[in-house]
């Protein structure tokens, strides 16, 4: 087993969040949806009868979760950043204030990269008169979670704030080469999970029982080699480079989105699918993103933009017109024959 | 990725458990525990009142699932070895004739190696009134699944027989240096449970979401490598070596089970908590299990039993006694003072 290695990646990430030794409880996670189904698997089991309200933009996984559990589920709207929009999260809370709130907040959602406002949303939570044993937090980090923290101005995560669980990938950030993510809680919130599991002389309170001894390893490594100065160095890479993404593509006269806080540039999707398979973009309705990773180059990108200039000057001519995507990204970025 | 490894996989798998490539659907796993995780919520989607029978010997991740999904779960007594036990399920499904029943069959049990014959609990649940519609059922194989088609005189695990889906673990008799396993089920089933996630121009109808791309190209290339014959000499290797251990044991005096189909071996739990921790034994109550797997060879079983049989000269001596372990492996294996 790889156990001492497991601890010590979980001491890293326990430190980054403000949580001592001794009060939390975690483990390597086989993905991100792992962290998310353990989270709200959490939160319901501290409040069995809790509603789990959670953004149009989060994560499949966290309706899936909902589905699973039989969970009561609401959907919260979002402002054209991809953020929770709080004042729709209100009247929401309100209906339901006699049931306890399981929250899910997105720590950069998976399409637009956005960051909800954790202080806003336990501020709203607060105001509309959840005390803070009437609430659970699960912080989705999938990607975001560990860039943020070298991100200045960014809002923290921290377990000095009321939240109950935190969750994020190993293999996106990280680049660990296999599925894997990092999973914290309260440990006061883990014994009503945990089941005692006579065979292996241990307790259960994880999802898939089997955990990979790899990943640790490789987690390990990789935090220790480049330490929170190297995050640091590639977090300002990533944002850096995924500006200059956004600009080449304004100056293009391309519709083009990015939120302060994440390397994930939004763009009108391109019209050709050969284009999209051959970039592997990924799509939803009139838009497509770019996530700016440290593996990505200047050089990289140039080519890429290039490569979509030259073919947007075949897909779009005479009477075809690029698509207004001012619904999804705001009218300041979209450049569309309307909103130029 | 690594997809036509996995089709490669999963298509083996289809033809061992006789169903057509086109009638399937099925993915590699993290874990036995996902593959049980996803055949019972199959099994709820398409029952949501159904309730959940297992046996008690069945694995933990089986009550972990009912729990998880809000299930009604019922717990079928065990027979000596470990077997479910038909007789106790009968009246069970009896007096929950209103409601479908979802079916936990263990095709190898944790502790005892035990293979609940499929063939008697479909028969109980006909003779009982139910219709090949009002039941589901999960075949939980998560060790010996992948033994028991190479052993004479087993009962068969087949989608000719009205079963839903089959698990079984690629880490253990495959021996895949990662947490991984299999999972199939039929077509007709998934649609009830998959969704479209547009983002990723694919449905997901998984657990996890993301998936190992290393695992499918360890099991593609040991189940190529090996092949069926291959396979065939392994569980021949590790039944032979099972009985000699099992053998030696009874000479010695010891305590010990094995059941028929089976290379999991069962005795009196050392009294020593160092020897357990040196020889990694699992423990439950009185008893302790070897499972012999290809890589155990006589030498190493010689080693071990020479070591035991040393060590309970230490032991018991005077008025200390073996414990008797009748309850557990039945009058005929113990040899405790009274039953010997």
């Amino acid at each position: 087993h790889s156990r001492q290695f497991e601890v010590g990646v979980l001491d890293w990430f326990a430190r980054l969040w403000e949580i001592e030794k001794d009060e939390y409880w975690g483990y390597i996670t086989n993905c991100g949806t792992e962290g998310n189904l353990h989270g709200i698997l959490v939160g319901r089991e501290v409040f069995p009868d809790g509603i789990l309200y959670a953004s149009r933009e989060s994560h499949y996984s966290v309706f899936k979760a909902a589905r699973m559990y039989r969970m009561e589920c609401v959907k919260v709207d979002t402002l054209v950043s991809g953020e929770i929009d709080c004042s729709d999260l209100r009247p929401k809370l309100l209906a339901n204030k006699d049931k306890p709130a399981i929250l899910n907040v997105n720590i950069g959602t998976t399409v637009k990269g956005a960051v909800d406002d954790l202080d806003v949303v336990i501020q709203t939570l607060e105001e509309c008169g959840f005390s803070h044993d009437r609430f659970y937090i699960h912080c989705d980090g999938a990607l975001f979670g560990l860039m943020m923290p070298f991100v200045k101005r960014a809002p923290k995560v921290s377990f000095k704030k009321p939240i109950g669980s935190v969750s994020v990938s190993g293999h996106k950030f990280v680049g660990c080469p296999m599925p894997c993510g990092v999973q914290i809680t309260r440990m006061e919130h883990i014994n009503v999970l945990s089941s005692n599991v006579e065979y292996l002389a241990s307790r259960d309170a994880t999802i898939m029982g089997s955990r990979n001894g790899h990943a640790p390893l490789f987690l390990w490594y990789t935090l220790n080699r480049k330490g929170y100065k190297g995050f640091q160095k590639d977090v300002q890479k990533c944002l850096r480079n995924a500006h200059y993404l956004k600009d080449r593509l304004h100056e293009a006269g391309i519709s083009a989105m990015l939120n302060e806080l994440s390397s994930t540039v939004v763009f009108e999707r391109p019209r050709d699918e050969e284009f999209v398979r051959r970039w592997q973009l990924a799509c939803e309705g009139n838009i497509a993103h770019v996530v700016v990773m440290p593996n990505v180059t200047i050089e990289k990108l140039d080519f890429f933009l290039n490569e979509l200039v030259e073919k947007r000057s075949t897909w779009y001519q005479g009477n075809v017109q690029p698509p207004c995507i001012a619904a999804e990204i705001g009218k300041a970025n979209c450049v569309c024959a309307l909103h130029k």
